[in-house]
C-alpha cells in the first residue's frame, strides 16, 4: 500500500490542478495500491484532520481547470508555532494526522510561506515532497513557478485592452498588476503588453521622472501613456522610511491601493486625465495556459518519481528548462526578487520603456 | 462626386472600426468617385476642421481591430449651444465646415449624447446618417448596439476567472460592471458568469436582502457568493433621495465606486472577506467579438444602402435581427432602460439569482 | 414528488450544460421534492433504462463547461420505428422506461432529428418539454438555438489567424466551416471574419466566378484572398444533378471533403498557391461563448416554468428575443434555411463579399 | 547616419513584428539618425530592390499584431546560388542592393533555411544581425525561438476544445499538429492538453500498440481516445525505408496528411468510430502570446545592442532565459530535435502518455 497525502496551500493559481494531476498519474501509472488523502483547505485540512479518501479519477479531467478541487487557505507559518483559540498545537496536531493515517508521504503545494511550514514538517520528521506554486514566480530554487505564466497573460491582455482604448482617446492609463513584494508579473506582463512605464517594489519610482515621460509622450504627438504599476511600486519618499514607517502611512492612507495613490500624484504634476483599472484576482482565476499546464505536469510527474524512488524533503524545481529536486532547507524563507541591473530590464531600457528611477 | 464625412463620438467601444468599414466598403463597391473626410477625436474635428482625406484602403484591415482609427471624444450635446473659450460658435463651426467641404453627408457613430447633436445638426439642415454605438445598449429605437456584446464578453470572462479564485478560498466577490445609468451589461454578463447576487441600476437593493443571501448560502455549504454589480448600482435608501441630494453624497463619498462601498456594508452584515475586482475600460477594449463585428458590418452597408438612395436623417437600427432606418428625432434624448420586470429577469430570479430587492 | 427524467441527444454543442442547469435551478428554487433522472448518451440511455438519479448540485458549476455531463449520441429517427439487432421495440421501450420510473416528464434537448423523436414521445402521450440546441442554428421555431454563436465565434478566430498568415504570404485560403445542409454558420463567420468570398449551401456556386474574384483582387493589388466555406457548399453543377447522383459521386470522390475539392478547382483556374484550414469538431467544444450561455440559462428557466405549471408538448424558442414555448407538431421535421436574398446576404453583397454566384 | 536594412523570412509566425519593433526601438532611443530600409517579402525584396524607407514609427503599435508588416516569402537555400529565370545572380544581387543603400547591417529574422543564407550573406563579407525566428523551435543554438509558444497555445486549445466533444461522445480523436521535421510543439501542446497519445517524427510509432492503447482505454471505461499528432509522424516501418523511397511513398499517398492515413490505420484494428482536426495555418497566425512578445522584444532589443556596439555576424539566442550572441557558422544548417530520450519525455510516460514506440 502506498498512502499519500496531498494538499494545495496559500492563495490559489492556475495550474494546482494540473500540477496534482501529474502526480497522481504518475503514482498510479506505477502503483495499483495507492491510497490518496487529500486535504481540505491546506494546511487547515491536515491539523483538523479533515480530509477525502480520493482516487485516481478524482485527478481525472481537471488539467485545465483554475483552482483547486481541494480548497486553499492561508495559515501563516509565524503562527504555526502558536496553538489556536482552543489550545490546540497546531505541528502536533499535523503530525499526529499524518502517523495515524500512516501515510508515506506528503505532497505540498504552495509558495515562500508553504514551504517554510513544509521545511518544518521535514525537520519534525515527515516525508514531504513540495512543488512551486505560485503567480509571483518569487520562490527561491526555482527559474519558474506554474501559475506565473498565466498571470502574465491575463494581466497584458488587460494592458491590450487598455491600449485601443488609450489610443482612441487623450489619457493616461495606470494598470495595477498583481505583486506586493515582487514585481517580476508586472515586468512580464508591461514589456508584453507594451507599458511605457513599468514601477517594480525592486524600483523605487520618482514622480518627476513620471511626469517628466508623460510629457515628453505628449509633446512628441503620442495620444497616450501607459503605466504597468505592481501593487508594491513605492516612490523613492517612501522607500527611504523606515518599513514599520511605511507600513503606519499605507494603514493611514486614504487610497485603497497604489494606482490611486499615483493617479493622485500624476495629476498634480500634468494636466492629463487619468484611469485606472485593477484585473485583481482575475490575474489568479480561470483555465491555466499552456505553459503552465505543461510545466505543471511535469513537475507533479518528478514529483511521482521521487515518490516512487522514496527520496523526500525536496521540492521540484524547473532550472535551465529542467525539472531538479532541491532540498527545502535551502529554499525555506528566501525571496527571489527582481535585479535592479538584469539583463532584461537593460533591453527594455534600451527599448525606451521608463521605470520611474 | 460623393463627399461624406465620418466620425466617432464619446466613449470608444469595440466595432466602431468594423462599423466604419461597412460603410466605406458599402459606398466603394458602388461609386468610384468616393471621397472621405475622417474627422479627427469625434464632433471636436468637425468644430475646428481637423480631418483626413482617406481612402477606402484606409479602412481595410481594421475589421478586428478595436477603438478607433479617428480617434473620439465627449463633446457634451449641453455645451454645443454654448460658445467655446475663444467665442467660436460650435453649432455654426460645424455647419460651416460641412458646407465648405460640400459634403454630401455626415456619418455619425454614437451613442445617447452623440444622437442628440446629430439630430442637432440634422435640424441645422445637414445630411446626416447615423449607427448605434454603446456597450451599454441603452440606445432607443434599436433591440442591439455593437460594443455591447464585446463588454458583455470581457465582464463574463472576469467573472468566471474569479469563479475559481472564489471556489478555492472562501470569500464574498463584488465585480463591478460598466453602466453607471443602465444595467444591461451587468445583467447579461451576471446571468452568462452565474453570479449570485446582480444589482442594476433599475433595481434597488437592500443591503439586508443581500447579506440574507450571502448568510443563507453559506449556511448551505456554498463556500462562496459572487455579486455582479453596475457602476450605478443603489440602495433603496439612496434611490429614495433627491437627485440632487444623492450627488452630493455620492461627491463626498469616500469610496472610489460602489464596490467599495458595498464591500464595506456587506463587512458589516456578515463576517465574509469580500474581494473587489473592477475590470474598468477593459469592457470597452481589444478586439471585437463576432456577433458586434457581425452587426457593425451589417449597420455600416446599412447606412452605406441608405446614402447611396440619399435617405437621410436615420439611424440604422436592428430590429428582431433585421437593420432598420429609425428618424433620429425619435431617438435622440431617450435612454433604453432594463425593465425590472421583464421575462429575462423573471427568468433570472426563477434560476435563484438575488436582485437584491 | 416531482419526478424528472432529461437527456441529451445529437451531435454535441456548447452551452448543453448550461441549458440543463437552468432547468434544474429554475425546478429546485421551487421544489424541494424534485427527483432527476439523467438519461445517459441521449435516447440510448433512455431506451435501455441506463441513468442515474441526480441531485441538483450534480448541475451546479456546469454553467460554462462544454460538452454534456450526460454525454449523448445519434439515434436517427428513422430508424426508432426499427427494433434493435436483438428484436427490442425501441419506442415502447422507452415508454416502459419512462412509466417505470413515473416520470413527470422528459427534457429533451437537441437538433433537428431529436426533435422528431421528441414529437413521437409527445404522440404517444408523454409529457416532453424540449431546449433547442445546435451549432447549426438550422432549427424550425426558433431566431436562435444555442451553441450557435459559440461555433460563430470559433469559426471566426479561425478566419482571423489565417487573416495573419494570409497577408503575409500571398495565397488563397480556404477555411471550411460546419454546416452539412444549411450555411448559417459560415454566413455569420465569414461576415464577422471578413471573409472576401463566402459559399453556402443554399447558393450553389460557379467556379469561374470565384476564380474571377480571385484574379481581379490579385489585379487589385490585393495579396490573398479568403474563402470561407461551409461543408455542404457545392457548385451549381453538382446542385443540378438529382440527390442521388450526387451523393453517389460524393461517396466516390477523391476529397475528403469540399474545401479539397475546390482547391483543385481553383487550382485549375488560377495559378495560387492554396491552403486549407480544417477546423472541425472544434468547432462545438470548449467553453460556450456568454452570449450561448446566457440564451441557455434563459430556455432552461422557461422550460422549468413550463414544468411547474404542467404545460406539456413545446419546445422553449427565442423569438424577438423573449423566450416562448412552440407547439412540438409545429417544429419537427423542418430545417430552417438561409434565405439566399436576406437582408443580410444582400448588405453582404454590398459589402463587396462574393457569394460565387 | 545609421542605415539598416530588415527583412522576415520564411513562413511567417507570430511576434515578428514584436521583434522589429524591439530592434528599432532599440535603437532609435540611441540614435537620431536612423534610417530603416524594409524589404518586401523576404530576401526576395533583397534581391530584386524591393524597399520601403521606414521611420520608427512605422514599427510602433504593432507589439501584437500576428504575420509581419513586411511580408515574407521562401526562398530556398540551395537555390540561391542557381540564377534566377533571367540570368540574376541572387547572391550578387543581395549584395550589389546592400552596397548601393550604403547599409550599415541587415537585421534577418528567420528560421533553419533563413539562417544558411543569412550565414552565406555574412561570408560574402555582409553585416548581418539575425533573431531566432520559427513556430518549430528547432533552431540550433537557442533555447526557445519566438513564434513558438503561441503555436502550442493554439494547438493546445484545439485540443482542449476536442476533450469536450470526445467526452460526450464515444469516439478517437485525431488533431494534426504543425512540424514535418521535429516534433516540439506537438510535445508541449500533447502534454498541456492532456492527449493520451503524441506521435512525433523523432519516434517512430508501432500501429499495433497504438491500437492496444486505444482497447485499453475503453476497456477501462474511457470514453475516448486523443491523439496530438506531428505532420512528420511516421511508423515504424517507413521509418526504416530509405529516405528517397519514403518520398515516393508520400507522393504517391492517397492521403492529404498522415492524420487521415493514421485514421484508416487505426480504423482497421480498432471499431472505433475516428474524427480529425488539422488546424493548419491557424498555429502560424493572429495575436502572439505575451510570452512570445517579451523574449521577441528582448531578443529584438539585444540585436539593436549588437549594432550599436558594431558587433555582427551572430544570432541573438534565449539561452537559460537569458539572452545571448551565438556566431552565425555554428548555427547554420543545423536542426535541434526532440530528444526521445529527455526528462520530459520520461516524465510524459510516467504520467501514461503513449508515444506509440
Amino acid at each position: 500500500m502506498l498512502r499519500i497525502g496531498i494538499l494545495t496551500s496559500g492563495g490559489d493559481c492556475q495550474a494546482l490542478n494540473a500540477a496534482m494531476r501529474g502526480v497522481i498519474r504518475g503514482l498510479s501509472s506505477q502503483r495499483d495500491d495507492l491510497e490518496i488523502y487529500g486535504f481540505e483547505d491546506g494546511y487547515k485540512g491536515l491539523i483538523y484532520g479533515n480530509y477525502h479518501l480520493m482516487t485516481p479519477d478524482d485527478f481525472s479531467g481537471i488539467l485545465n481547470m483554475g483552482g483547486t478541487i481541494l480548497g486553499t487557505s492561508r495559515q501563516p507559518f509565524k503562527r504555526m508555532r502558536i496553538p489556536d483559540e482552543n489550545g490546540l498545537d497546531k505541528v502536533e496536531a499535523m503530525k499526529s494526522v499524518y502517523h495515524k493515517l500512516q501515510l508515506e508521504c506528503l505532497v505540498i503545494l504552495g509558495g515562500n510561506g508553504t514551504h517554510k511550514t513544509a521545511n518544518l514538517l521535514r525537520e519534525e520528521g515527515l516525508n514531504v515532497v513540495t512543488l512551486p506554486k505560485t503567480i509571483d514566480n518569487d520562490l527561491w530554487g526555482t527559474d519558474m513557478t506554474f501559475g506565473f505564466q498565466s498571470a502574465v497573460d491575463i494581466a497584458t491582455e488587460t494592458i491590450d485592452r487598455i491600449h485601443t482604448t488609450a489610443s482612441s482617446h487623450s489619457r493616461v492609463f495606470i494598470i495595477e498588476v498583481m505583486g506586493h513584494k515582487v514585481g517580476h508579473v508586472t515586468l512580464h506582463a508591461g514589456i508584453a503588453g507594451g507599458a511605457d512605464i513599468i514601477l517594480l517594489p525592486e524600483i523605487p519610482y520618482d514622480i518627476d521622472v513620471i511626469a517628466d515621460v508623460i510629457n515628453k509622450r505628449s509633446a512628441a504627438g503620442k495620444k497616450f501613456t501607459i503605466l504597468a504599476v505592481a501593487e508594491g511600486a513605492i516612490s523613492k519618499a517612501d522607500a527611504s522610511l523606515k518599513k514599520k514607517e511605511y507600513k503606519a502611512k499605507l494603514a493611514n492612507s486614504p487610497y485603497p491601493s497604489i494606482a490611486y495613490q499615483l493617479a493622485d500624484e500624476i495629476s498634480q504634476k500634468t494636466e492629463k486625465e487619468i484611469r485606472i483599472a485593477v484585473p485583481g484576482h482575475t490575474q489568479r482565476g480561470g483555465a491555466p495556459c499552456a505553459y503552465d499546464r505543461m510545466i505543471a505536469s511535469r513537475v507533479g510527474a518528478a514529483a511521482a518519481k521521487l515518490i516512487l524512488n522514496k527520496e523526500y524533503g525536496y521540492m521540484v524545481a524547473l532550472i535551465d528548462g529542467e525539472t531538479k529536486k532541491i532540498p527545502l532547507e535551502e529554499i525555506a524563507g528566501k525571496l527571489k526578487y527582481v535585479n535592479p541591473d538584469c539583463k532584461m530590464i537593460q533591453e527594455a531600457k534600451l527599448m525606451g520603456i521608463s521605470f520611474g528611477d
